[in-house]
Protein backbone atom coordinates (compact mmCIF):
# COMPACT_ATOMS: atom_id res chain seq x y z
CA UNK A 1 0.00 0.00 0.00
CA UNK A 2 0.86 3.79 -0.57
CA UNK A 3 -0.78 5.33 1.83
CA UNK A 4 -3.24 5.06 4.73
CA UNK A 5 -5.74 7.82 3.25
CA UNK A 6 -5.23 5.40 -0.36
CA UNK A 7 -6.20 2.54 2.16
CA UNK A 8 -9.37 4.26 3.65
CA UNK A 9 -10.46 4.61 -0.37
CA UNK A 10 -9.98 0.91 -1.41
CA UNK A 11 -11.67 0.00 2.08
CA UNK A 12 -15.35 -0.50 1.40
CA UNK A 13 -18.18 -2.74 2.78
CA UNK A 14 -17.48 -6.16 1.08
CA UNK A 15 -20.70 -7.30 -0.78
CA UNK A 16 -19.66 -10.55 -2.91
CA UNK A 17 -17.81 -12.76 -1.06
CA UNK A 18 -15.27 -14.68 -3.28
CA UNK A 19 -15.69 -18.78 -2.74
CA UNK A 20 -12.08 -18.53 -2.26
CA UNK A 21 -10.35 -20.19 1.37
CA UNK A 22 -9.27 -17.25 3.60
CA UNK A 23 -6.03 -18.02 5.01
CA UNK A 24 -5.64 -18.24 9.14
CA UNK A 25 -2.54 -16.71 9.12
CA UNK A 26 -4.73 -13.64 7.77
CA UNK A 27 -7.39 -13.72 9.94
CA UNK A 28 -4.83 -13.52 12.95
CA UNK A 29 -3.20 -10.35 11.64
CA UNK A 30 -6.47 -8.61 11.78
CA UNK A 31 -7.66 -9.99 15.02
CA UNK A 32 -4.06 -8.39 15.76
CA UNK A 33 -5.09 -4.84 14.62
CA UNK A 34 -8.02 -4.44 16.86
CA UNK A 35 -6.31 -6.27 19.67
CA UNK A 36 -3.64 -3.02 19.46
CA UNK A 37 -6.22 -0.79 18.58
CA UNK A 38 -6.13 2.67 21.16
CA UNK A 39 -9.01 2.99 23.80
CA UNK A 40 -9.72 5.30 26.47
CA UNK A 41 -7.61 4.48 30.00
CA UNK A 42 -6.02 1.12 27.56
CA UNK A 43 -8.60 -0.53 29.30
CA UNK A 44 -8.95 -2.92 25.98
CA UNK A 45 -12.74 -3.03 26.62
CA UNK A 46 -13.26 -6.28 24.14
CA UNK A 47 -12.53 -9.77 23.20
CA UNK A 48 -12.50 -11.27 19.76
CA UNK A 49 -14.13 -14.53 18.53
CA UNK A 50 -12.91 -15.70 15.45
CA UNK A 51 -14.86 -18.01 13.72
CA UNK A 52 -13.41 -20.04 10.84
CA UNK A 53 -15.05 -23.35 10.70
CA UNK A 54 -17.25 -23.86 7.71
CA UNK A 55 -19.65 -25.36 9.43
CA UNK A 56 -19.91 -22.41 12.48
CA UNK A 57 -19.11 -19.75 9.81
CA UNK A 58 -22.50 -20.41 8.44
CA UNK A 59 -24.68 -20.91 11.39
CA UNK A 60 -23.27 -17.10 12.02
CA UNK A 61 -24.11 -15.73 8.63
CA UNK A 62 -27.41 -17.35 8.84
CA UNK A 63 -27.91 -15.25 12.62
CA UNK A 64 -26.80 -12.15 10.40
CA UNK A 65 -28.91 -12.15 7.09
CA UNK A 66 -32.00 -13.74 9.48
CA UNK A 67 -32.29 -9.78 10.17
CA UNK A 68 -32.57 -8.80 6.86
CA UNK A 69 -30.37 -6.31 6.70
CA UNK A 70 -26.96 -8.34 5.69
CA UNK A 71 -28.07 -10.89 2.94
CA UNK A 72 -24.21 -9.88 1.91
CA UNK A 73 -22.88 -11.85 4.66
CA UNK A 74 -23.60 -15.02 3.25
CA UNK A 75 -20.43 -15.69 1.37
CA UNK A 76 -18.06 -15.13 3.81
CA UNK A 77 -15.56 -17.14 4.63
CA UNK A 78 -14.72 -16.17 8.29
CA UNK A 79 -16.23 -13.78 11.29
CA UNK A 80 -14.74 -11.84 13.61
CA UNK A 81 -17.03 -11.19 16.21
CA UNK A 82 -16.19 -8.04 19.26
CA UNK A 83 -17.69 -8.56 22.39
CA UNK A 84 -17.87 -6.00 25.31
CA UNK A 85 -15.87 -6.59 28.25
CA UNK A 86 -15.48 -4.88 31.31
CA UNK A 87 -13.16 -2.03 31.34
CA UNK A 88 -10.48 -0.72 33.93
CA UNK A 89 -10.21 2.90 34.11
CA UNK A 90 -7.83 5.24 35.85
CA UNK A 91 -9.16 6.01 39.23
CA UNK A 92 -9.10 10.16 38.43
CA UNK A 93 -11.09 8.73 35.51
CA UNK A 94 -13.34 6.30 37.11
CA UNK A 95 -14.55 8.11 39.64
CA UNK A 96 -16.66 10.63 37.55
CA UNK A 97 -17.47 8.29 34.50
CA UNK A 98 -18.89 4.56 34.74
CA UNK A 99 -16.30 1.92 33.71
CA UNK A 100 -17.95 1.27 29.98
CA UNK A 101 -18.40 5.35 29.15
CA UNK A 102 -15.70 4.10 26.12
CA UNK A 103 -16.65 0.84 25.64
CA UNK A 104 -18.78 1.40 22.29
CA UNK A 105 -15.91 4.40 20.94
CA UNK A 106 -12.98 1.88 21.73
CA UNK A 107 -14.97 -1.32 20.01
CA UNK A 108 -15.60 0.86 16.96
CA UNK A 109 -11.77 1.74 16.84
CA UNK A 110 -11.18 -2.08 17.20
CA UNK A 111 -13.51 -2.88 14.70
CA UNK A 112 -12.26 -0.31 12.02
CA UNK A 113 -8.51 -1.10 12.63
CA UNK A 114 -9.46 -5.36 11.60
CA UNK A 115 -11.36 -3.81 8.64
CA UNK A 116 -8.01 -1.59 7.46
CA UNK A 117 -6.06 -4.94 8.07
CA UNK A 118 -8.73 -6.80 6.05
CA UNK A 119 -8.04 -4.47 3.39
CA UNK A 120 -4.43 -3.98 3.51
CA UNK A 121 -4.07 -7.74 3.19
CA UNK A 122 -6.61 -7.77 -0.10
CA UNK A 123 -9.61 -9.15 1.90
CA UNK A 124 -12.54 -7.75 2.04
CA UNK A 125 -14.62 -6.79 5.23
CA UNK A 126 -18.48 -5.80 6.18
CA UNK A 127 -18.98 -4.85 9.66
CA UNK A 128 -22.65 -5.87 10.68
CA UNK A 129 -24.19 -4.15 13.58
CA UNK A 130 -27.42 -6.20 13.73
CA UNK A 131 -27.66 -9.81 14.12
CA UNK A 132 -29.31 -12.17 16.47
CA UNK A 133 -27.47 -12.40 19.54
CA UNK A 134 -29.37 -14.97 21.06
CA UNK A 135 -28.78 -17.01 18.14
CA UNK A 136 -25.13 -15.92 18.16
CA UNK A 137 -24.63 -16.65 21.63
CA UNK A 138 -25.56 -19.96 21.71
CA UNK A 139 -23.73 -20.95 18.18
CA UNK A 140 -20.30 -19.26 19.95
CA UNK A 141 -20.86 -20.37 23.57
CA UNK A 142 -21.29 -16.72 24.59
CA UNK A 143 -22.66 -15.67 27.73
CA UNK A 144 -26.40 -15.13 27.22
CA UNK A 145 -25.54 -11.40 29.23
CA UNK A 146 -22.38 -10.76 27.26
CA UNK A 147 -22.67 -7.05 25.06
CA UNK A 148 -21.51 -7.61 21.36
CA UNK A 149 -19.92 -4.44 19.68
CA UNK A 150 -20.12 -5.73 16.03
CA UNK A 151 -19.61 -8.99 13.71
CA UNK A 152 -17.31 -8.68 10.98
CA UNK A 153 -17.69 -10.52 8.36
CA UNK A 154 -14.34 -11.43 5.97
CA UNK A 155 -13.29 -12.90 2.66
CA UNK A 156 -12.04 -12.12 -0.63
CA UNK A 157 -13.89 -9.93 -2.70
CA UNK A 158 -15.79 -11.78 -6.22
CA UNK A 159 -15.33 -8.16 -7.43
CA UNK A 160 -12.75 -5.91 -6.63
CA UNK A 161 -14.15 -2.92 -8.36
CA UNK A 162 -14.05 0.22 -5.82
CA UNK A 163 -17.21 1.82 -5.79
CA UNK A 164 -17.00 5.58 -5.15
CA UNK A 165 -17.05 6.90 -1.82
CA UNK A 166 -20.75 8.47 -0.69
CA UNK A 167 -19.44 10.35 1.94
CA UNK A 168 -20.56 13.95 3.06
CA UNK A 169 -18.32 16.87 1.45
CA UNK A 170 -15.52 18.32 3.52
CA UNK A 171 -16.81 21.66 3.78
CA UNK A 172 -20.23 20.16 5.39
CA UNK A 173 -18.29 17.41 7.76
CA UNK A 174 -15.59 20.17 8.75
CA UNK A 175 -14.97 23.79 10.30
CA UNK A 176 -11.79 25.15 10.83
CA UNK A 177 -10.76 27.50 13.02
CA UNK B 1 4.81 2.41 5.48
CA UNK B 2 5.34 -0.44 5.12
CA UNK B 3 1.94 -2.19 6.20
CA UNK B 4 -1.14 -1.21 7.94
CA UNK B 5 -0.15 -3.57 10.86
CA UNK B 6 3.58 -1.36 11.27
CA UNK B 7 1.18 1.47 11.15
CA UNK B 8 -0.79 0.52 14.73
CA UNK B 9 2.55 -1.00 16.50
CA UNK B 10 4.20 2.73 15.88
CA UNK B 11 0.78 4.55 16.00
CA UNK B 12 0.92 5.50 19.93
CA UNK B 13 -0.57 8.37 22.26
CA UNK B 14 2.10 11.54 22.23
CA UNK B 15 3.05 12.14 25.62
CA UNK B 16 5.45 15.46 24.69
CA UNK B 17 4.36 17.38 21.66
CA UNK B 18 7.31 19.24 19.68
CA UNK B 19 7.49 22.96 19.16
CA UNK B 20 7.45 23.17 15.97
CA UNK B 21 4.39 23.80 13.06
CA UNK B 22 1.91 21.50 12.01
CA UNK B 23 0.85 22.18 8.70
CA UNK B 24 -2.53 22.82 7.56
CA UNK B 25 -2.38 20.59 4.88
CA UNK B 26 -1.31 17.11 7.34
CA UNK B 27 -4.47 18.51 9.61
CA UNK B 28 -6.87 18.08 6.40
CA UNK B 29 -5.37 14.94 5.22
CA UNK B 30 -6.65 13.59 8.97
CA UNK B 31 -9.73 14.89 8.67
CA UNK B 32 -10.22 13.22 5.30
CA UNK B 33 -9.30 9.97 6.94
CA UNK B 34 -12.13 10.49 9.53
CA UNK B 35 -14.61 11.64 7.01
CA UNK B 36 -13.86 8.21 4.68
CA UNK B 37 -14.49 5.89 8.03
CA UNK B 38 -17.14 3.27 7.50
CA UNK B 39 -20.01 3.70 9.79
CA UNK B 40 -23.88 2.12 10.46
CA UNK B 41 -25.72 2.71 7.48
CA UNK B 42 -23.02 5.12 5.72
CA UNK B 43 -25.09 7.50 8.69
CA UNK B 44 -21.88 9.30 9.08
CA UNK B 45 -23.02 10.73 12.66
CA UNK B 46 -20.06 12.97 12.71
CA UNK B 47 -18.74 16.49 11.98
CA UNK B 48 -14.97 17.48 12.79
CA UNK B 49 -13.97 20.83 14.22
CA UNK B 50 -10.21 21.46 13.47
CA UNK B 51 -8.13 24.34 15.54
CA UNK B 52 -5.52 25.46 14.34
CA UNK B 53 -5.03 29.14 15.08
CA UNK B 54 -2.99 29.26 18.62
CA UNK B 55 -5.01 31.57 20.98
CA UNK B 56 -7.78 28.66 20.27
CA UNK B 57 -5.85 25.56 20.30
CA UNK B 58 -4.27 27.18 23.77
CA UNK B 59 -7.59 27.53 25.24
CA UNK B 60 -9.01 24.12 23.60
CA UNK B 61 -5.68 22.70 25.64
CA UNK B 62 -6.92 24.23 29.13
CA UNK B 63 -10.21 22.99 28.33
CA UNK B 64 -8.64 19.70 28.32
CA UNK B 65 -5.70 19.98 30.79
CA UNK B 66 -8.15 21.15 33.68
CA UNK B 67 -9.70 18.00 34.15
CA UNK B 68 -6.37 16.81 35.01
CA UNK B 69 -6.27 13.92 33.26
CA UNK B 70 -4.64 15.22 29.72
CA UNK B 71 -1.75 17.52 30.73
CA UNK B 72 0.15 16.25 27.77
CA UNK B 73 -2.09 17.57 25.52
CA UNK B 74 -0.75 20.92 26.09
CA UNK B 75 1.59 21.03 23.79
CA UNK B 76 -0.60 19.82 20.83
CA UNK B 77 -0.03 22.29 17.80
CA UNK B 78 -3.78 21.80 16.37
CA UNK B 79 -6.43 19.57 17.79
CA UNK B 80 -9.89 18.10 15.90
CA UNK B 81 -13.15 17.85 18.09
CA UNK B 82 -15.31 15.02 17.39
CA UNK B 83 -18.82 15.45 17.30
CA UNK B 84 -21.99 13.87 16.88
CA UNK B 85 -24.69 14.32 14.37
CA UNK B 86 -28.21 12.91 13.85
CA UNK B 87 -28.07 8.99 12.16
CA UNK B 88 -30.43 8.41 9.54
CA UNK B 89 -30.53 4.82 9.65
CA UNK B 90 -32.00 2.80 7.09
CA UNK B 91 -35.87 1.98 7.49
CA UNK B 92 -36.13 -1.69 7.72
CA UNK B 93 -33.13 -0.88 11.03
CA UNK B 94 -34.30 2.13 11.94
CA UNK B 95 -37.97 0.54 12.79
CA UNK B 96 -35.83 -1.38 15.67
CA UNK B 97 -33.17 0.49 16.64
CA UNK B 98 -32.57 4.13 18.04
CA UNK B 99 -31.23 6.17 15.12
CA UNK B 100 -28.02 6.70 17.55
CA UNK B 101 -27.95 3.05 18.44
CA UNK B 102 -24.26 2.76 16.34
CA UNK B 103 -23.22 6.55 16.58
CA UNK B 104 -20.54 6.18 19.30
CA UNK B 105 -18.95 3.03 17.79
CA UNK B 106 -18.90 5.37 14.54
CA UNK B 107 -16.97 8.41 16.08
CA UNK B 108 -14.58 6.09 17.52
CA UNK B 109 -13.87 4.50 14.06
CA UNK B 110 -14.08 7.83 12.71
CA UNK B 111 -11.43 9.18 15.43
CA UNK B 112 -9.40 6.13 15.31
CA UNK B 113 -8.80 6.96 11.33
CA UNK B 114 -7.53 10.23 12.31
CA UNK B 115 -5.05 9.26 14.66
CA UNK B 116 -3.52 6.20 11.62
CA UNK B 117 -3.45 9.43 9.23
CA UNK B 118 -1.80 11.18 11.55
CA UNK B 119 0.99 8.47 12.74
CA UNK B 120 1.66 7.81 8.61
CA UNK B 121 2.12 11.75 8.28
CA UNK B 122 4.94 11.13 10.94
CA UNK B 123 2.37 13.11 13.28
CA UNK B 124 1.47 12.40 16.89
CA UNK B 125 -2.05 12.16 18.08
CA UNK B 126 -3.84 11.59 21.49
CA UNK B 127 -7.38 10.82 22.14
CA UNK B 128 -8.58 13.19 24.74
CA UNK B 129 -12.42 11.73 26.59
CA UNK B 130 -12.33 13.59 29.35
CA UNK B 131 -13.17 17.38 28.92
CA UNK B 132 -14.54 20.34 30.00
CA UNK B 133 -17.85 20.34 27.51
CA UNK B 134 -19.11 23.73 28.89
CA UNK B 135 -15.95 25.29 27.95
CA UNK B 136 -15.11 23.64 24.57
CA UNK B 137 -18.50 25.03 23.67
CA UNK B 138 -18.24 28.06 24.87
CA UNK B 139 -14.92 28.83 23.01
CA UNK B 140 -15.54 26.75 19.81
CA UNK B 141 -19.16 27.88 19.14
CA UNK B 142 -20.76 24.26 19.42
CA UNK B 143 -24.46 24.47 20.68
CA UNK B 144 -24.92 23.68 24.50
CA UNK B 145 -26.54 20.63 23.59
CA UNK B 146 -24.26 19.13 21.39
CA UNK B 147 -22.96 15.66 22.12
CA UNK B 148 -19.10 15.27 21.67
CA UNK B 149 -17.41 12.02 21.06
CA UNK B 150 -13.91 12.84 21.65
CA UNK B 151 -10.84 15.82 20.78
CA UNK B 152 -7.66 14.47 19.40
CA UNK B 153 -4.17 16.79 19.80
CA UNK B 154 -1.91 16.98 17.10
CA UNK B 155 1.30 17.88 16.42
CA UNK B 156 5.07 16.37 15.90
CA UNK B 157 6.34 14.34 18.61
CA UNK B 158 9.52 15.62 20.48
CA UNK B 159 10.54 12.20 21.20
CA UNK B 160 9.99 9.60 18.54
CA UNK B 161 10.41 6.35 20.66
CA UNK B 162 8.32 3.80 20.05
CA UNK B 163 7.18 2.73 23.59
CA UNK B 164 6.38 -1.51 23.90
CA UNK B 165 2.52 -1.76 23.86
CA UNK B 166 0.71 -2.97 26.59
CA UNK B 167 -1.99 -4.99 25.49
CA UNK B 168 -4.00 -8.57 26.51
CA UNK B 169 -1.92 -11.10 24.88
CA UNK B 170 -3.40 -12.66 21.98
CA UNK B 171 -4.72 -15.96 23.69
CA UNK B 172 -6.68 -13.71 26.10
CA UNK B 173 -7.86 -11.24 23.80
CA UNK B 174 -9.14 -13.73 20.91
CA UNK B 175 -10.91 -17.44 20.69
CA UNK B 176 -10.74 -18.86 17.21
CA UNK B 177 -13.05 -21.73 16.58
Amino acid sequence: MNDFLELCKVRQSCRNFADKPLEHEKVVKCIEAGRLAPSGCNAQPWSFVAVETPELAAQVAQACCQMGANAYAAGAKAFIVVLEERATLMPRISSIMDSQYFAKNDMGAAAVSICYAAADLGIGSLIIGLFDREKLAEILDIPYDKRFGCVIALGYQADETIRPKQRKPLEEAARFV
